[in-house]
């Protein structure tokens, strides 16, 4: 296959959008089966098993594109999300609030699928939402 | 000016070089006057006194490249420091400890000169190595 970085962009919004429909069944079309996530050796099965706890504590959580820097293997995106989570969120109590964050996060693909991520969600901005603890 | 991807990555590499070197008084060389960092409108100066702080409060930092990820007009660098923070950083007391942690962070480019910047910090790394406040 040769990736050029339009078609890997498209690649990666059809991942994007795949999350979005809790589409859980077709992961694999898009993820390596030794996918590791920041230094973790998840796997397949196990970062989709983060991925529908995340959705779990967040039910309205929506992957928004905010910005995408290709340049194969590698794909670089900032996500925006809008959102709700229950309970405890980044080690922060949210309770259901309502916050708004992005997440700065590289993805090197292995052939058409993602092999390794590593992400950093903006925490300062989560702490500055709900203000002092 | 014709940019492409690799000779992107180079005037990258030496804005990171100029900030290795401290050498302030070039980097109007690679950033634009009316910069903005995370949404505020620093400007050049602006910019310029918040490196400057964020070396004084770290007299030790490095930027490391650690991935670059470049598709004109725009780069995403995941970088990697080593370093002791002195007092307080990002919210934290580090007090001189010595900490690893990694920044993911893009950058828009107007002609040849940073123009924007949208950065975040794992601060979640560097908690888990402070340990319980």
């Amino acid at each position: 296959m040769v990736v050029t970085p339009s078609s890997l962009s498209n690649l990666y919004r059809a991942y994007v959008a795949c999350l979005n429909r809790r589409a859980w069944a077709d992961l694999g079309r898009f993820v390596d089966e030794r996918v590791e996530h920041n230094g973790r050796p998840l796997g397949l099965s196990g970062y989709r098993d983060m991925l529908v706890a995340d959705t779990e504590t967040i039910p309205d959580l929506r992957f928004e594109i905010a910005l995408l820097v290709t340049e194969p293997p590698h794909v670089a995106a900032r996500l925006a999300f809008a959102c709700s989570p229950n309970g405890e969120f980044l080690g922060l109590r949210t309770d259901g609030r309502a916050i708004r964050f992005t997440e700065n996060v590289f993805y090197r693909y292995r052939e058409d699928r993602i092999a390794t991520v590593w992400s950093i969600l903006d925490k300062l901005a989560v702490e500055r939402q709900l203000g002092p603890a």
